[in-house]
């Protein structure tokens, strides 16, 4: 019998591929249960072996359809496959026509397969955080390979972003914004660019233009990854191998399955890649540097308004919203407010 | 002779409406540099006078032009403009087409039209601060209305939104995720759907969509706001009233200016109704709540990172990366270190 109450006996049948136990260990960290942080420390040292890759790209482009044709990719190579939906609009978290439900059904029968939707509402940073938690837990449990889904470049998605290991960031031709979504920093982020729905007409162009932008500049992705947004790093200094890696383009038409396994290919180079060039060590200490920071952020938030009295704290908004005290001075007030201290 | 060197100098030349001192006064907030917190102090008082209107939509709802066409509306009733476009893809912010461009080009030439983009990268929560700043301060420079264009129901966008009075939500026919957007929690944050490309095929069946929606479910606005994102607000019981506004769907051809007289007209009922309702004095201190609790979040991880040696810090890090130590148990580590204590 297993013992889904405790974090031994969830832990157990986490590692021996109970998939209702790692349901079970997901929900207490989405709902912060008394057993989150518990079965957190228990996992953190058992993984590490994971293999995480990032898709985004806009609403549009088919990356939820890419994401289910690279996850058949994979299982036909013999790896398990972890996929988590931030995507709101993905058919994985919900958001689908009945076309894309039928067409994920394939992946949901199959036991090497996790997938797991994120809710995109809920506490900023927080979202970050929980994904973070629950990467760590799916690699953890043994997933071979965890495939992230966001949508777009905002912030929090390269927040997100910056928990894998390979970006792969998808066009399409005809949606008009080549240009933009490149300008938007999308370059910076993408180790692989997938073009795809590659059927379509103007499919060169869209490959054109992204060549062009390569061309034009570096990527320079860790270095906006540590810009502002973390714990300050030291960062080696960068080898020559750094910056030897060309993102690659790779043409996809994913309902039908063509250059998913290409795309595989070109995730598995970048993959070897980052193992060589100490790339993969790196991109550990930034992941650990975020996380660090988003969890102290929080943790000092609450411990401030643990000893703050309410009434204070109502009082100092108040005076913020009728504009009596500025919110900089405020913050300086429950900082030092004796009561605060 | 202006003194653009000083608070009072910069000022004073920004209330005499100089847009140069303006730009500098941004400059300063932006850079974070010395003078930032003395002039937000200084003109934190001065502002709280213009109704500030937040419109969202995906990329290829027209939602820029339909800003330029509204901001157009609002110069036609004398009314002066200032516009924040955190929408990468926006013309606004210069990922425009060439088009585009030349149809900004009008409101560009006008005293009475403020333009101003943000970056969508750096720090988390840092653009949602920076961007509440901005604002205080165009409405401070004495702007009638502030409009801020984001793109997308991101997380970060909601919280930028909980910056408006007023939010519009743009949709479009044809895009094929009418369901979806307003699956993504789309009608929780708006106050007024703007069906933009009228003229295009399915626009019915896009208003039909967002009715059938609107049917369904009382907009919970105020509600999702408060869960998680912010301090802990006190809510006034809620008055009839506050559940009387339905979010008016207004049909735009925003390329031709159609529609755009009856969306300035919807928000400026929206802005009465907040302000007989008592709506406007609840968000104005969600606001607060909001904002505290960004400035807070920062202010405490930089105090706690100023007193913590580098060396214990790196060392943690590390100790995470390799998995030696679970980030909870390093965050504690952090904070009840001799050192930082």
């Amino acid at each position: 019998m297993m013992d889904f109450t405790t974090v031994s006996g969830l832990t157990e049948a986490l590692l021996a591929g109970n998939r209702r136990a790692l349901s079970r260990v997901i929900s207490h960290i989405e709902n912060n249960t008394d057993l989150a942080r518990p079965l957190l420390a228990a996992l953190y040292p058992l993984a590490g072996k994971a293999h995480i890759i990032g898709v985004t790209g806009s609403p549009g482009t088919g990356k939820s359809t890419l994401v289910n044709a690279l996850a058949g990719v994979y299982r036909q190579r013999g790896l398990t496959v972890g996929v988590i939906a931030i995507d709101p609009t993905s058919p994985f978290s919900g958001g689908a026509l009945l076309g894309d439900r039928v067409r994920m059904r394939d992946l949901a029968g199959d036991p090497g397969v996790f997938i797991r939707s994120m809710a995109t509402r809920g506490s900023l940073g927080g979202l970050a955080q929980a994904t973070a938690d629950v990467i760590m837990v799916l690699d953890a449990a043994g997933f071979d390979r965890i495939i992230i889904e966001t949508v777009g470049v905002g912030q929090s998605e390269v927040e997100i972003a910056s928990a894998a290991y390979t970006t792969v960031v998808v066009e399409a031709p005809g949606l008009g914004d080549e240009v933009q979504a490149i300008k938007a920093g999308v370059l910076e982020i993408a180790d692989i660019f997938a073009v795809n729905k590659a059927d379509r007409e103007g499919v060169d162009r869209t490959v054109m233009a992204l060549k062009m932008m390569l061309s034009l500049g570096a990527p320079e992705k860790l270095q906006m990854m540590h810009h502002g947004r973390m714990l300050p790093v030291e960062m080696p200094q960068a080898r020559s191998e750094d910056n030897a890696w060309t993102p690659p383009i790779i043409k996809t038409i994913a309902v039908s399955g063509e250059g998913a396994a290409e795309l595989a290919d070109a995730i598995e180079n970048h993959r070897l890649y980052l193992e060589q060039s100490g790339g993969r060590i790196l991109r550990d200490r930034l992941r650990a540097a975020t996380e660090l920071r988003m969890i102290l952020r929080d943790y000092l938030l609450e411990e401030l308004l643990a000893r703050t009295p309410q009434e204070s704290l109502q009082h100092i908004i108040d005076a913020v919203a009728r504009r009596e005290m500025d919110p900089y001075t405020a913050v300086q007030r429950l900082v030092h407010s004796p009561a605060a201290s």
